[in-house]
Formats: structure tokens, sequence, C-alpha cells
């Protein structure tokens, strides 16, 4: 099992990304999609008078509101434009998608953190209507009935807190749960640079392997981004999965590429 | 099986149909819900600045005009914003919900009219760029895969052409495709009014029943709207439904009350 993780970036080539799917099934890979969408969130909730908002916790980690309105919208293009974008493009060339939430099935199941502890102007407050959380544990029964009657699951958050309330979960992060659940061979997450670079933006610093005893060693000059995507990779080598891939999204077979040495191999 | 057909008004009460959905279940009734979404749609379409239009056909008849931004925004609010809702909704009573579109495994599978020709202003216009269909059939495997293991589908538009393209498709027109796909016992169309009613909106004018073999009689004095649903309720019988059911979505217990004889029966 290969789990591609898709991020929502407008640069991504996502005709590229189709095209490989059927390429590497055709060659009896098996496979599984999982895409994200916050640029595209962040443009719609501008257009309907909603704009973003990022909050900085209390141990000045940033990240975004969402209040109930937000997660709507969230679900809006997350599960309908961009899911049925996925789906459609796949049916179109022949594969039969189907495309689920994590809150379908709850295959997405975590905890929800309904009140979060930010600073504002170095004043301490709780924050109420918050929908995030995070995931615990993938349900794979559902995707393996799907899997194993020749369906093709394209999975996107929001996942369900243990009551079954719709949770904004971290995409990355969820791919690599589904990942480790099926113990996959290769969790390859396509972006919009040429895998992890030691001096973002310049694409000539990219980081081509990291050995997975030499994370830690790595982290300490690594910065926020990038320290969080290698913590995210080692996590799930944890859970059994053999490689994670950082690779380009914007070029031709993005993903056989990857598989074939392109982007930063952690292993 | 009883298939239950919400629509996307503002008036229906969600949470009395979920709480029916989990009575009806726990005395073994197997059900399937299919919903719609269009007024919310619209509301979408004027926030996000691209506002619903509607054209007439050279035959008189009018419908929505689905370009591809239309689509769209008609996918995040089906298949986001309303689908999650009522999946989330689901899982938080217990009922472990998976929400799907017709285009998801193609399960509402037809014809795209790619073309329309159009009357405007006494003139005949040929309209490109339009993704509206008509279902002709239910691909039935999907669905008896996830019931036949627990879960519990919650269906909305598109649906999926012959070339897996998404298609615009009618919401009660596939709740009767599905119906008649499962043999079903009942649909039942849950709306904002008592059932069909002879003299739209007064309520007093409630019809409780429409014998099969009257149908074509009674349709000579219906109108428009009321005779289409009415085509559609005979229709479905046709297919191997037992009794339509016209009926009150905005009350409690709107399923148990309409299958206990509430609406208007067509059988």
């Amino acid at each position: 099992m290969i789990v591609v993780k898709v991020g929502g970036g407008t640069s991504l080539d996502s005709d590229a990304v189709v095209a490989d799917i059927v390429a590497l099934r055709a060659k009896g890979t098996e496979l599984l999609l999982v895409h994200g969408g916050a640029q595209t969130t962040n443009a719609v909730a501008e257009a309907l008078g909603h704009p973003p908002q990022f909050v900085t916790s209390e141990t000045g980690h940033v990240s975004r509101r969402t209040d109930r309105r937000t997660l709507e919208i969230f679900e809006m293009v997350y599960c309908g434009q961009l899911n049925k974008m996925w789906v459609e493009k796949l049916q179109r060339a022949g594969v039969n998608a189907v495309g689920l939430s994590g809150l379908d099935g709850r295959i997405f199941e975590g905890t929800r953190k309904d009140t979060i502890r930010i600073r504002v102007e170095g004043r301490r407050m709780v924050l109420r209507d918050d929908w995030t959380g995070t995931v615990d544990r993938v349900n794979t029964t559902l995707l393996k009935l799907l899997i194993g009657a020749g369906y093709f699951p394209v999975l996107t958050p929001p996942g369900a807190s243990t009551t079954g309330e719709a949770i904004n979960v971290d995409g990355d992060r969820a791919a690599a749960m589904v990942a480790g659940a099926f113990t996959a061979e290769a969790l390859v997450i396509l972006t919009d640079t040429p895998g992890l670079l030691r001096t973002f933006p310049d694409e000539s610093t990219l980081i081509t392997r990291i050995a997975k005893h030499e994370a830690d060693r790595f982290m300490s000059f690594a910065e926020g981004r990038m320290k969080k995507k290698v913590m995210g990779a080692v996590e799930a080598i944890g859970e059994g999965v053999g490689t994670v891939i950082f690779a380009d999204g914007r070029v031709a077979a993005p993903i056989s590429r990857a598989l074939g040495g392109a982007g930063t191999h952690i292993a």
C-alpha cells in the first residue's frame, strides 16, 4: 500500500497526480489518496465574509481558529469542492473513486479540543466554540471493505470526535495515521517544493535523505515548518511505514518519481 | 427498506428527522437517506457573487443553469455543508453514517445534457458548458456493501455521467430511483408542507390518498409543480416501490407519522 497525500496548493498538478495513480494501479500498485485544502478554504472564507483567523496558544503554537462557521466553510471546501473534484477526475480516468471525509464511518477518530488556551497581546484567554482535534486512530474497516470491493478511497478532513462531532484535523497527520494503520510501504507527501529544503524556499538546498536514527540530530537545526513535517514522518515510521517521501507535486508522474528516488526520503 | 428524501428547505426539522431515524432503526426498520439543498445553494451562490440563473427550454420547462462554477458551488453545498451536517448529526446520535454523492462509486449514473436548447426573449439559443443530467440507473452494489456492514448511507446529488463527469441531477428523481432499485416498501418525501395540496399553499386542501390508477385523471387538473411530483411517484411505483408518501418535515417524528398515515399517500 502506498498512501499519497496532496495539499490544497494551487500549483499542484492534479491531472498529473490522477494520471500517475492510473499508471501505478495498472501495474498492480495498491494506493489510497488523502487530500487537503487549506489554501482554497482561506480564499472561500474571505469571499464569504468570514476571513481566516489564527490564534497563538500559550506554548506559542499558531493554529487556525475553527469556530462553527469556519468548520462549515472548511467542510464546503474539503468535502464538497475539492473531494468531488478529485473523485470526478479519477472517475473520468476510469478509477472507481469514492470520496469520504474522516467523519464518514468515523474513519479519522480523535479527541476534540473544545477549549483552547491562547495568548492575545500577552493576556491569557480561554477560547470556546472551537472545533479542532487530533486523529487518535484510523478505523480501517470501512477502507478495507471498499478497497476489497475494487473502490479507490479519496479521504479528507474533517475527522470525528469520540462523540461524533466534526473536528478540523491536520491532513498530513491524518495521512500519516492512515499509512501507519495499513503499515504502508510508503507515504508520499506531494507539495509545491521538490521536497524538504535546508533553506526554504531555495530549491537547490533539497535534502535527499534523512535516516530515521539521524532525525533527532537533524531536528536540532530544522525550523518550525520543517521540524513538524520531519516529526510527523518519524512518527509514521514508528507506526510501521517503510519510507516517508516529501516530493514535488508540480511535475509529471509525481508519485512514480517520488517512489523512484526523487524528493526527500525519510526511512 | 424505507427511502427518506429530505429537501434543503430551512424549515425542515433535521433534528426530528435524525431522532426518528434512530427510533425506527431501533425497531429494526432498514432506512436510507437522500437529501437535497437547492435553497442553501441559491444563498451561497449569491454570497459568492455567482447568483443562480434559470433558463427556459424550448418546451417551456424552467431549470437551473449549471455552468462549471455553479456545479462547483452546488458540490460545496450538497456534498460539503449539508451532507456532512447530516452525517455529523447522525454520528452524534450513534448512527454510523457514511455520506456519499451520486458521483462516488457512480451511485447515480446517467446521461449528461451537455447542450440545452433554450428560448431567450423569443429567440432560440443553444447553451453549452451545462452540467445537468438525468439519473438512468442506481448502482446498488456499493450501497448494499455499506448497509450489509452496518453503515447508514446518506446520499446526495450530483450524479455521474457515463464518462464520469459530475452532473447536477434532481434529488427527488434520484431518491425515487434508489427506492426503485431497492424495491422499497415506501419512499417518504419530506417537504415544508403537510403533503400535496390541491390549492397550494392552502394546507387545508391536503390530498390524503391518490390511487395509482387514478393518477392520470388526477394529473389532468394538477398544475406544474404538483404534476411533476405525482409523475415521479407513479414512476417510482412502476419500478416496484410500495407507497410514495409526501409528508411534513417540520414536525416531530416525521417519518413515523408519514408511515402511520400522515401526508399524501400514492399507492
